[in-house]
């Protein structure tokens, strides 16, 4: 079917929502689901239908969807795959507009799952409306409150990054893991075997929608090869493309084939893909998230020549190593900066350059203010990446010691108006002992709201910045 | 001069210890360095030298070295480099074995610095000590309390594990992020320039020493290169050796030569000579600390066939790509345990296989149980690893559902005898929410305890065990 962004539009943004094998007992999927859409509390008629209860968390259940007071717009499908196919005659019957099927045993499961696939595709056809699945976990959009499975604690607020996944537990683990980094989300969808609407349409859709400003995938594999690369050459010449395709290896081929029924096609042909169209890419949730938080702190081509600076020489040494590994730059300073810079850091065990080597753990507040001034002025800088190690004056000024290196950071990215970076890491894993992690939590917030990007460790800041270029 | 494993054992058990510098005021290396030794408790006499006060820290202090009641085995300096010259005279004419030079200002600066250096060379080598240093941070012993710069809190335990750093700043903190994952050490040394005893001398140091089985380094550059390459290769053949090389690119070289006036020498050389000795690579402190867990845990050349399994196909198809792409193998499942698992994980969602995806996030414990027994039991499995997803079972059951996994992935290590690996990482970076941290970090220790390796992402997981092979 040919794609209409309308008619997905309607589905995402759905007005009214019916919830089928919603249910009282806490081990199924329908309970679940259930408490996890009441608790994020969707924004319009919610229905819930089990013929087995009167009742479900206080709500009045429904023996089956034609006995609803309206068609809803969206149906979200929680019983196996073999008592599926009566419920999608109901929907084709009252007219709803689309169907989430979250179940597993269609094509994913070989023969008899690929011809129960087939059936619902039919059944949806002949009816007029859409499918999302089977094998999913749904769609999740903060504008309207809907949610997908585990997801009764996604942030309610609306971003402008769009996450389309093939994986259900990715599209619940990346959405709870960007929320607590301040990303926030257009939407996010799981399609899982993706029978009727698929990855391509999901990409033109967010490509045409106003509301998403960064498009992020995870993909198994594409329905069509082709309609894809058009989709994702489209989609990255209009906005930032993060995508992460795993079923390069021979065994996790083996994965993709049993998890959604998706051909992972040739590694070659998905690397060439990729490149060519100019989309980035990520392995992992959190290179995933990294990059999205770079895109949105600095953006892409922005971000090649860096000056990496810390207390110590060989967190600077490490740091250009990890830079040009990544095609970065690490250029020497400016003659005019590195004298002004030599004068504020006439100290023992500081080193004027780039990389900048502030000398710590003891420096006193205006010979850091002052030289990460001149670094983040320096001509040929275009971000400043800050080392705050740990062990950052903290061993002798407490908490006092990194609030001071954080105010510093944020004057130096208000003055120089350039992109800053913070590294920035706890050094313990000791249950009995949160106070560092929460200090360092606490750091993490305010660098943000002074436009700092934080970043865990050095590595994954260079990944991140290399990969803007 | 020639390597002596009796010269440098004195040094490193000292008896007696004094620092020239130590102080009272808090900006001062001299205040933080007594600090930390004080705190730690130096296991024999610690004589605080420094003319100018009476008293430091309610301790008597002394005007020089020749007032000392004993020739000190080791003298830790924290005096800046034009002022050490006199000081070192003054070891030599009382006979001390060894002085620690922290101050920077020697060969990495240039000529002044050169010669500087060669005056306190020769100053040791006339009076019959050596030197550690100069530009570095010191030595940490737990066996006699011994501790380097910024390190009063490091562990007070025993280990085996031994690091040769270059860098002072990852020398403390190295051993601060040991501490909270359970590695404890025979020795830490923190090198800097390396005017007398260098990296040669302190890697055959601990090739030779008995309390010492695994050998860790981070370096800048060697001294003497065919030295270095064959205590490199002798180290490696006796025990492992993990080893940190940075200043592989041009700018990176650069801050070497600012950092330890070290020569960084040609990054092909370096590969060679690495891939040569058999020693293991790694590149930053989270990627060496994971390799010395995993070495503590499963040990070299036994984990090439994994088993990777979690709730979602999602995870396991991306866990066998890293595997693969790592040299690692992801084997089908031997038939009989294939069968068996398909027996105990008859459930929609679940998917017996290698990958195994348990389908969580609902799993009843007892399919949990048997399909992870039969994982590790499988024959073609040398290490299983289990992606405990944050969300698992988590939503519904709350801490109930993670204690759960986490019982029976120690009955699946106890039942199999084979390795485990976990991967368990928080959800949340919120500081206001330190709950979730709090429970995973509990979650790690119990693990562990149960002999359990953990990583907090199948990243860092697989490259870990890719690198034991």
């Amino acid at each position: 079917m040919s794609y209409d962004f309308d008619e997905i539009d309607r589905i995402v943004n759905a007005r009214s929502l019916a919830v089928v094998g919603a249910s009282n007992s806490p081990t199924k999927f329908g309970y679940m689901f259930t408490r996890s859409q009441v608790t994020m509390g969707f924004d319009g008629p919610l229905y819930l239908v089990n013929p087995k209860e009167d009742e479900i968390m206080g709500r009045r259940s429904y023996p089956d969807i034609r006995s609803l007071p309206q068609a809803p717009d969206l149906v979200y499908l929680t019983i196996p795959a073999h008592r599926s196919m009566e419920v999608l005659k109901d929907c084709a019957e009252v007219g709803v507009k689309a169907v989430i099927i979250t179940a597993s045993g269609f094509r994913e499961i070989g023969e008899r799952g690929k011809a129960l696939e087939a059936e619902a595709l039919e059944i949806s056809r002949a009816g007029g409306f859409r499918i999302i699945g089977p094998n999913c976990f749904g769609i999740y959009n903060p504008r309207n409150g809907l949610t997908l499975l585990p997801g009764h604690d996604f942030s309610t607020r609306t971003g402008d990054v769009a996450f389309i996944s093939q994986s259900g537990g990715y599209s619940a683990h990346v959405a709870r893991q960007a929320k607590s980094l301040g990303i926030d989300f257009s939407a996010v969808i799981s399609y899982g075997n993706a029978a009727d609407l698929d990855e391509s349409d999901f990409l033109r859709y967010f490509t045409d929608d106003p509301e998403t400003a960064i498009i992020t995938a995870y993909v198994e594999g594409a329905r069509d090869g082709a309609r894809f690369a058009e989709a994702l050459k489209a989609a990255a010449s209009a906005k930032p493309v993060v995508i992460w395709k795993v079923g390069k290896e021979e065994s996790s081929r083996r994965a993709v084939i049993s998890h959604t029924g998706s051909l992972a096609g040739s590694p070659a042909l998905w690397d060439a893909l990729i490149k060519q169209s100019d989309a980035i890419e990520a392995s992992g949730v959190d290179e995933l998230l990294d990059i999205v938080l770079a895109l949105k702190y600095i953006g892409r081509g922005k971000a090649k020549r860096l000056l990496i600076s810390g207390g110590g020489g060989g967190l600077g040494a490490y740091g250009a190593d990890l830079a040009e590994r990544e095609g970065l730059e690490v250029p020497d300073l400016d003659p005019a900066t590195l004298s002004r810079m030599q004068d504020v850091l006439d100290r023992a065990g500081a080193v004027a350059g780039n990389p900048l080597d502030i000398g710590a753990p003891l420096i006193p507040v205006p010979f850091l203010e002052g030289a990460l001034r001149e670094a983040a002025l320096n001509p040929t800088t275009e971000v400043l990446v800050f080392d705050l190690a740990v062990n950052f004056g903290y061993d002798v000024a407490g908490d006092f010691g990194i609030e001071r290196a954080v105010e510093i950071l944020c004057d130096a990215r208000k003055v120089s108006g350039r992109p800053v970076v913070a590294v920035l890491y706890s050094r313990s894993f000791d249950p009995d002992d949160m106070r560092f992690e929460t200090m360092i939590r606490r750091m993490r917030k305010r660098l943000n709201a002074g436009g700092v990007l934080v970043f865990p460790t050095m590595a994954r800041a260079v990944r991140a910045l290399g990969r803007l270029s």
